[in-house]
């Protein structure tokens, strides 16, 4: 079967692309390389504005930003579209330290979790230990009761691909709190969702249940999960938690869009990264990779006076992270007002790091198409291209627009959890060359999709 | 012909390897990302070693790490083999500046190339600016005669394999002194072989001809380099330079060889990196990863309890950088001294960055074999199994062994020339888990080469 794959693939490949093809995205990478605005689009992102959570000013900025810097590139359209968005900040006291047995003090590297509620002053009760979520749930509730619990999963080194790993806590993140509060613990602390061992907390959404009371939530480094870990097996401890986060009301927000109209303007290939960031570190990876990943992307093509057969929408979505008001905003808007036909969307979403391929949520022959263009890309070391996860942003087309492909670029993986949503996700961790070459395969295959869609 | 290959690449894969082999190769990678000693042995080196070029008291202690590490990991032979090496220091004094028209200075960052004669106090001259080496051999000598040559000739950045854009860069720093001297110039400037644009000189090897005045040779910052190309475009400017690196008698040093002795004792698969680096930065990109990822290879394979077909033979290899005395005399002494079957040879020696593969200098034949191991590395991210290069230390082994395969680790280059040979080569830039997939890429493809073989 791999074989018959193989030989369909040899055959389509000839018919998927010329020499002309290859032609113009060795102009597309020369572009991306020698004459590049992905780096500094980047840098300005990051430190013009910096980390911006959805609801707060530095998000109102960046829509600014990115609607003026779309404008600057002369796409044929530039517009916002309206959202209503969550609220939530992380206030300004937020602490946690481990009292040991003998009454010291260890401060500890902590976060609290997207969406918590704040600790009303100070907090402080024995820590209860457990090694993952599942032992949690097994435990009887006088074993937690009146006690702050410890969830600490780590994630699995041994995955290979790092958001399987990522997969596989992503419960322990969003679920601790319900399940710990469902055995009358006080308060959460997990281990952070991060593959090194360092200083770093991450932080990242977390969800309550209406029936479930609201406990306090937050993560710390790996390093300090180790030493709490390591005092746990030699006796107690108490932690001491003080935070002071907390909702407000929903606020309005916007998508920001840009286009090149296409020959048939109402078919639509959608594409983008999300504007919005956690509130920490300058969201340099996550997202403002793929905001300029897809910003460039467009800039290169119009650069090199393409017109497309189908309107390329790019999207700057707001609150992926926590809400994914954006995606689904943008989802409805197309199809209760417009009647635009969505044949492709595609999102960058896992960071500025060299570039492997892309996957693709879709059928047989939509997939096949993808990998027809694998031997174009062999020369730009892209080697991925096969069936897989989309991005959350544009994941509500897919039950919007029946039989739409949903593209995800896939970057090398192996230093995102380094970063992600935690305070080192600055610009300065993002490599100008592996941020470029991205840009460049990008748009290379958005051209070669809509030329071949 | 590519599809032809195709098929009987599918042919072989069932025939190369089996379950067993898969389950094997689990257990390398497992045991590379959850037990590995490579980040420390590396920390190690960096550390308690740093630089440790040819001929200086650092590279004797790293023979001395060397042979103890691979002692503590009990290989079943570990010693010596001694070689003749050359011993050029850099000296205390290092420093350039421009003077510009107006008289203000700016200090350069700067290193002097790897053999270069120093100034004898200061020295100062009006600068020349070539673009490229080429553009130097064509100017008159009246237009160099007594000035400082200044060569701006830049890694081509459109090249994605970056090893060609340091190759199309490397005859400047190899040969810039000789070309310049031929005209009269007083001494040369080139601008670092480095890809981005920062602060960061980087050094390596350079060449005189005996015919030819020895003119001192440094290799400036790429911004300094971009800076002073912006100046004398402006009009002109003076160079002042002051270097007291000199070389010193040759000196008596050694490869450092451990094995696992095979059920064929007498057949030989050699493989390694260089314990030599340049004298700055920590040498750990260069080549303290090669030397990390072979040694983590072979007491993986170690611990694993593997027995193998035939002898597998880690050298560390002294002098690649500034002379390949290490390659060269490993060559000679198993070719005189033995009755060896030498059947391949491995290095790693291109960083310490997430695998991409393997690539060969080899018969079509010995690539067959090779290009049949890709299945079984598609769910580790390796792609690149394929003719190409395999290193300069193996490389005297071509010539003494006919036939013999030679290769070469290729790991992910779009970093690597950030850091190669500059002081920004230190621990603190690799990352550990990219480290350690090389490792395990390395451990992997030694046991499918010895199995089959």
């Amino acid at each position: 079967m791999k074989f018959l794959l193989s030989i369909i693939i040899g055959l389509l490949t000839t018919l998927s692309f010329s020499q002309n093809d290859s032609i113009f995205i060795r102009s597309i990478y020369n572009t991306a390389l020698s004459e590049g605005k992905a780096y500094e689009d980047l840098r300005s992102l990051c430190k013009d504005i910096g980390a911006r959570i959805t609801g707060s000013a530095e998000a109102e900025m960046a829509i600014e930003w990115g609607k003026r810097r779309m404008e600057s590139y002369g796409f044929d359209k530039v517009y916002l579209q309206e959202i209503r968005v969550p609220h939530w900040e992380r206030g300004t006291k937020e602490a946690g330290w481990i009292r040991m047995k003998n009454g010291s003090l260890v401060k500890v590297n902590l976060l609290a979790l997207g969406g918590s509620t704040g600790t009303s002053g100070r907090m402080e009760s024995e820590v209860i230990g457990f090694s993952s979520l599942q032992e949690l749930k097994d435990a009887p509730k006088s074993m937690v009761e009146g006690r702050i619990v410890f969830i600490n999963q780590k994630m699995n080194e041994q995955q290979i691909q790092t958001f399987k790993a990522y997969g596989g806590c992503y419960p322990v993140r969003g679920m601790g709190a319900v399940e710990a509060s469902k055995k009358g613990a006080k308060a959460v602390i997990i281990r952070s969702l991060g593959m090194p061992i360092d200083e770093h907390p991450h932080t990242g959404t977390m969800h309550y249940e209406d029936s479930v009371t609201k406990i306090p939530a937050a993560a710390i480094s790996t390093e300090d999960a180790e030493l709490l870990e390591q005092i746990l097996t030699n006796g107690s401890a108490e932690f001491i938690l003080e935070m002071d986060c907390r909702d407000y009301p929903e606020v309005t927000s916007y998508n920001v869009i840009g286009e090149l109209t296409g020959k048939n303007p109402d078919n639509i290939i959608t594409f983008g990264g999300h504007l919005d960031s956690w509130d920490t570190g300058e969201g340099a990876h996550d997202d403002g990779a793929g905001i300029v990943h897809t910003l460039e992307a467009l800039r290169i093509l119009k650069e090199l006076n393409y017109r497309p057969n189908n309107t390329l929408r790019l999207v700057f979505f707001m609150n992926e992270e926590n809400g994914n008001r954006g995606g689904k905003g943008y989802a409805k808007w197309t199809k209760e007002q417009t009647n635009e036909n969505h044949i492709l969307a595609l999102e960058s979403d896992r960071g500025g790091f060299a570039p492997r391929g892309f996957s693709m949520d879709g059928t047989d022959a939509q997939i096949m198409m993808l990998a027809s263009f694998a031997p174009i890309f062999k020369e730009y070391d892209l080697h991925i291209f096969e069936k897989g996860y989309g991005g959350v942003d544009i994941s509500p087309l897919k039950h919007t627009f029946e039989g739409i492909p949903l593209v995800g670029f896939v970057p090398d993986s192996q230093r995102y959890f380094d970063f992600h949503h935690a305070p080192s996700d600055v610009f300065e961790n993002v490599n100008k060359r592996e941020l470029e070459l991205g840009c460049a395969a990008i748009a290379s295959i958005l051209y070669l999709f809509d030329q071949n869609l």
